[in-house]
């Protein structure tokens, strides 16, 4: 039977999202919980992608196969039984077996969030980018016109990306404020390594003034990470839900 | 030159506001970071009050005394390059050498977060209480009624409090919702060792329906801290505003 689950998790304790040797990753804890309830045995868990060190989720999807009898509607508590306090089921549910986390997604939308104060708020040290200098978000979203729609953006992605398809699909970028805060959202068909962050840098460097709006295009024409911005840093953004 | 500083920390990686042996303590850090700025010397700090092992603030108050001549601007800049990133200087000003941060305070106000989702919230863990069971606001406001005024507080403090004079003024508790969390507010003269814990554990059970609204007035006056509630978890608990 396949159980498909939408978790959330605070980035700051993991590795990330991904299992690797020595160190605390949020498959690792989750494939763990796992293993607890499945008397020892060892189940493959799979996610809609990774998120790096720091990065949070408000709605990361995984799906995994089991043979125990729980019913649908306590496989969240069973689950969070054996999970840590910084990572939650927030719902479980059969799927076909034929479902796939990563394969089926036909979108995401993550945020990414700026705090602007004078004085860094240490409730936001890892919930939030502190960014002191000034920024005009007119000119950000500007230069996010040039972004939306189709096209390879191999600019904006980690130059150790192994994917070969750079073309991707950005519906939608805005920005709105909430608590105070900054928020950039982005909702696309998918998005690459680094992507977002190295979005949100650039966007950044528009919003200081340091950069045209109207360079933007020519940025995704270089084809080359050397012509965007810095990377945001992970701490900011969040994986807010995956569509199916 | 004596300077009041309004100050902000994340509780959660501190064993509470006061310098204990061998522990990480708010004003523990603040003196290291004012004995940097001084060369060594070793400066006394003085708070409004204490705060417990992983209660947070937004607005404590401390004095200390200095012969730096620093302009009052530049205090805030010169103390957070010496400090961690949870806790930070909001605000600096010079003041009337006979100005005490806990003798002057005339006020205070607390602030307790309550978070009743059904899936722990990650993101919460360390910063809202996690209350499960059904809860009724109009019982605990019904049930504040009696707390509100002049009152011996002793039922409502540790059994451990070495004050004598437990009689204080609460003027306002008060009940709001702000991002899917309940918030109850309270401002007094003055708070005794875990009252507002004790007090918001006792409401809670009042607003569960396991007491009646109408006994608070007798838990005053059996002044004897058995017949109070729970003590509610620090980590809820916000240190909000001091008034002078």
């Amino acid at each position: 039977m396949r159980i498909k689950c939408t978790i959330a998790y605070d980035g700051t304790g993991f590795a990330g999202y991904q299992v690797q040797p020595n160190k605390r990753t949020v498959q690792g804890d989750i494939e763990a919980a796992l293993a607890r309830l499945h008397k020892g045995q060892s189940i493959k868990v799979n996610a809609s992608g990774r998120t790096d060190a720091g990065v949070h989720a408000k709605g990361q999807v995984i799906h995994f196969d089991t043979t125990l009898n729980i019913p649908e509607d306590k496989w969240v508590v069973a689950m969070n039984a054996h999970l840590p306090d910084d990572l939650v089921i927030l719902q479980a549910e059969m799927v076909a077996s034929d479902f796939h986390a990563r394969f089926d997604a036909t979108g995401k939308e993550y945020r990414y969030f700026i705090s602007q104060t004078k004085q860094r708020d240490p409730f936001l040290r890892h919930y939030a980018y502190h960014y002191t200098y000034p920024i005009n978000v007119n000119l950000m979203e500007k230069a996010a016109v040039a972004l939306v729609g189709t096209h390879d953006f191999t600019s904006f992605c980690s130059a150790k990306t192994e994917v070969e398809d750079k073309i991707r699909t950005l519906e939608t970028i805005d920005f709105f404020e909430e608590n105070g805060l900054l928020v950039v959202r982005f909702v696309g068909n998918g998005f690459l390594y680094n992507m977002v962050r190295i979005l949100v840098g650039t966007l950044l460097e528009a919003g200081r003034g340091e950069r045209e709006p109207s360079t933007f295009k020519e940025i995704l024409d270089k084809k080359d990470r050397q012509y965007a911005g810095k990377t945001a840093p992970g701490h900011g953004l969040y994986l807010w839900e995956v569509f199916y």
